[in-house]
């Protein structure tokens, strides 16, 4: 896909896609409206297939590929989530998937990357170490190059949660999805723009990793330099074709506090008893730390992903 | 109620209801299900109001109640999630609950009863001075008590989790519950014979709490003396009402060992990404001990509840 995707991708994206998801359930809590004044709406893609939305723009990527395309394997450097969800995608329709990790990934993700059969090699934890890292391996498998969010197909294929959230929640007045590399977050944006352009699109992001929030105030990309969050989803910049949509289409985006991310965390598990990572915490943290914005308001919130390690909680280490 | 809940009290148990609970999701794991070599639906109660399926039975026996009945206010002993569940169901109708909860029962649990309004009285942690400590406060107060279980008003509304579990699954060969005081159990039994006779109903208890089990075996009830077990909610024996019931409908009744229990809970968290309290694993628990039962079967599985103080998980103390 070489151009941005227009709303027809988007529902071709959700029909290819749609066997090998969860259509996952929306869950409100009555406490959580109660303490911020508001009705939330959240849409649970901890509970998607490999544990995060990123299932949804990787089986899109991947069930888009031509038969001489899948036969060379797929490859991406990842620390997490896009890794098992890319894994998952070329099990399913007999590829390889070549993954570079950095060897401080957390023990969940790398599990679950082998779990779906990905062959792992590890690199160190640097950008220019895992493209270093991916160069190798594309020139030793031609494997095909599958970026966690800089393609369009990606995008397109990240914007199907939002798109299902209008379904399920009906009419909404904001929409918000954490701000990473972007994917999730232009793909709501987009998908929001051609079905409910009344709906203000807002981004929350960690203020340790606000390359979105700067860029925006300047212009122009600034990615992240040394970026440090407890929400490691959202460590990444935001790429060339996912900036210009976030600029075009995002009305807001709010930088949040780590003690923000975590209280904002406990709280879901708690109130909601659902497990979620702390990159989901963060438009919810923005809510908490902006309640006047949110006030009587129905907000649609994406939960991205669910992928804790479990021997490792925030609050008890 | 005076008699059996038929079909027709169940369905209007759901009516009545409707309005002031979640229609809770059901929820699979492509995971679990390679591990199990079944395929699990799993009813998420977890994610009711409170936290925990006790919200229907305490709403329709709540909102059964006569203007002259309501005005005295309600009133149970409870060391959980019906103190919680009928605190809120008091709460909508305006009426107060008086509560008497042990003082070893969890901070979650106190915090729960009191956010939904509940007068609390605490006693000591046996079944004794539960029981003397209601007596003192329905003297004093004239409050009606709900009972916890034995309480065909609470079974008729336990049921309605099972009757729109049928719904949301599809066909089952195996529907399983977790037996504490047997509410759940005998409204899922009952509901399970009326609406699809051909489902095997199966129930599941701590080796540590298996008065169910014992008093199928000896065909009379048998409480337990001194139970223990993690899963707090399991720790009560049957009741006059819901062991006929259990004696006549239930299959078979598996018991689990403590280790299988909290196995069962994490794989839920880690693969499911859903907080569920030690008692809702206890199904699983038997599905994993047990599973040339399940091979190959669609079986639903009830999750009572999620109230599980996250300060304290199992498995990091």
């Amino acid at each position: 896909m070489k151009k941005l995707p227009d709303l027809d991708s988007i529902l071709k994206a959700s029909k290819r896609i749609e066997k090998y998801i969860h259509r996952t359930p929306v869950l409100t809590s009555e406490n959580i409206d109660q303490l911020t004044n508001s009705r939330l709406f959240f849409k649970c893609e901890n509970f998607q297939k490999a544990g995060a939305f990123k299932s949804r723009g990787a089986l899109n990527a991947v069930f888009s590929l031509t038969v001489e395309e899948l036969n060379r394997g797929v490859c991406t450097h990842s620390s997490g989530n896009h890794a098992a969800a890319l894994a998952r995608a070329a099990g399913l329709r007999n590829t390889k998937a070549f993954i570079v990790m950095p060897n401080n990934s957390s023990k969940v993700k790398i599990n679950a990357v082998k779990h779906y059969g990905g062959e792992i090699t590890f690199c160190e934890s640097n950008l220019q170490s895992r493209e270093s890292s991916l160069l190798k391996i594309k020139e030793k498998t031609n494997a095909l190059e599958i970026h966690p969010y800089n393609d369009y197909r990606i995008i397109a294929g990240q914007a199907t949660a939002a798109r299902e959230l209008f379904e399920q929640a009906g009419f909404l007045d904001i929409i918000m999805a954490p701000v990473g590399g972007g994917g999730l977050m232009s793909g709501t944006a987009l998908v929001t723009h051609y079905m409910s352009p009344e709906i203000l699109i807002f981004g929350a992001e960690p203020k340790g990793a606000d390359d979105a929030f700067r860029s925006l105030v300047e212009g122009k990309l600034i990615p992240s330099v040394n970026p440090k969050t407890i929400a490691d989803g959202l460590l990444t910049s935001l790429g060339s074709l996912t900036f210009p949509i976030i600029q075009e289409y995002v009305d807001r985006i709010y930088t949040v506090t780590e003690t923000g991310i975590l209280k904002a965390m406990k709280l879901v598990w708690e109130r909601m008893k659902m497990i979620i990572e702390p990159s989901s915490a963060v438009p919810l943290a923005a809510v908490l730390e902006y309640p006047e914005d949110f006030r009587n308001k129905r907000v649609g919130i994406i939960i991205s992903g669910g992928n804790v390690d479990l021997d490792k909680i925030p609050w008890l280490t």
